[in-house]
């Protein structure tokens, strides 16, 4: 079957619990009968995944998160992240999905797998659902300096994954600021734009502002992983919060009992969840990376695997080899 | 009487219509009876104020939102923002409202008041509601560089203005960053840290990630004012694409018509845009200056025409004046 994958998946390193992360991944087996997954972990958690027929990749240790990266770029033994990207690099999955340290996970993805050309550095994207539509955006934390080289690049990755995944044919592109008009934010952002609306082969549409993300203005939103980072977690404090106001006022309201007002408070956290929760993805690479939330559940998990699934399947590295 | 105050109200100059600032302004007067307020703006549209027995400054120009900052400093002819701002500086009003545009505001401000000594910028502080207890962040996008020197005048200037404003003892003072653990984030984070962790009047207790900011682990939170508009704006919109979903699920389930499940819905989004859409006030000056939102509606004047009366009554500039 010419679309079929194999997908490896961490199994240890983060707050989420082995049996959810395992869980999720059986679940999402079942329902995707044309993915092979590939446990790497601990072989005692593991024994459930093989008696459901699943490889299983034998490795004890797990990326600490009070490791430092040089420890974890340094240590002989080897974790379930790096096995699991080493499975990768050979070819051996066609995908790989962690919940483990990000940090880490950039790190040994760059040591372990090549970059494809003309990228200097790996970005984390996302994809959001806006108002109407979705958008996605990067850097979201793989890198801290904000340089304007990366940017530019990250705004090539950003188009060209667009149309791969989300099949937008010319994505509008925007750059983050803390203005829309061109006089405002740093200059390097301001220099950044005059370059991207000179670039040919991308459709810059200009700056956009955070409170603006999700109107639909643009496919595409460029920014340096430091402020995509602060966007990102802002967006799951606010959904978190507003979780926790909706919650306080069907009590106040004696709604509690309400099947339907319950059903209603249900989906919309739901959809709000899934703003923040879902994978994001590790571009840039020769090879489908997804690292999901630290802090999820088996439907975080399938939701990872999904879109692994839908990376593999579009052959995301090679949309994004410039020289394709 | 000895907490009487009077604040000016700039009228012009925002997507705000003039009408709404007018009647929130007038609407807040008549609760707060120790304020009078002094409006600031074109004649024809300040009858009904005169009519109410509120002062009156004409003033036919705004600054424009589309002038550049070198023009709105140079400007012969005087803007509301400007002269609103000079009546501030000599005593004429105790505090001074605008919706006008930050980046003027700020470099207005500058311009016509002094800084407090031992502070090099001003910087845009917010009172946020968290779960159990408010906190309060800055700067939110007085600066747009990040420098170390700023950051730290930052943290003293928030944990001052918390224990004036909020009654806060010993303000826990955190600084945001993309993870927790020391070593985490670009390197003058982590230096600004270890500076703060040794600055004896501060009580510094480490780096904040932005989907905490909710929980309560800090009472001030200290970042440059890119990072800090980029975290507030997306606060915004995430919570106005909750709203979206709120009412979209609403009226799947048909419950549109129910005045239990409105009153709810109207509830949360009461409590979601009070995060959001409150006064900010821009601190390190001389004065009482607080900055409203520049969509806002008669309710956001009134909050920050509120929040303006409180910094008067707590007399901020004297409390973050270092040499008292």
């Amino acid at each position: 079957m010419a679309d079929s994958c194999n997908i490896g998946v961490d199994t240890l390193g983060s707050e989420t619990p082995t049996s959810e992360i395992i869980h999720g991944a059986l679940d999402f087996a079942q329902i995707q009968t044309d993915c092979a997954i590939t446990f790497v972990g601990r072989k005692d958690e593991l024994q459930q995944a093989k008696d459901f027929g699943h490889s299983v990749v034998v490795c004890p240790d797990s990326v600490s998160h009070y490791e430092s990266l040089v420890g974890v770029l340094r240590h002989n033994r080897s974790s379930s992240m790096k096995v699991g990207l080493e499975l990768l690099s050979t070819g051996e999955i066609d995908g790989f999905v962690s919940t483990g340290d990000t940090a880490a996970l950039m790190a040994l993805s760059r040591q372990v797998l090549p970059m494809l050309p003309s990228f200097d550095r790996p970005a984390i994207i996302k994809r959001f659902d806006g108002r109407q539509q979705p958008y996605w955006m990067l850097d979201l934390g793989a890198n801290v300096v904000r340089k304007k080289s990366w940017l530019l690049q990250f705004a090539q990755m950003g188009s060209a994954y667009a149309t791969a995944v989300g099949s937008v044919a010319r994505p509008r592109v925007s750059l983050l600021n803390i203005g829309s008009e061109a006089r405002k934010g740093p200059q390097i952002l301001r220099e950044t734009a005059s370059d991207l609306s000179k670039t040919a082969n991308l459709n810059f549409v200009g700056f956009v502002e955070a409170d603006r993300l999700f109107d639909g203005s643009s496919d595409v939103v460029v920014t340096d992983g430091f402020s995509g980072n602060v966007a990102l977690k802002s967006i799951e404090g606010a959904t978190r919060i507003a979780h926790h106001f909706i919650d306080q006022e069907l009590h106040t309201a004696g709604l509690n009992e309400s099947e339907v007002a319950r059903s209603v408070a249900q989906e919309v956290r739901e959809k709000l969840n899934a703003q923040a929760y879902n994978g994001a993805s590790l571009i840039g690479l020769n090879g489908v990376v997804v690292k999901s939330h630290g802090r999820t559940d088996r439907i975080g998990i399938g939701a990872a695997l999904q879109l692994a699934r839908e990376e593999i399947q579009a052959r995301v590295p090679e949309h994004l080899r410039r020289d394709r």
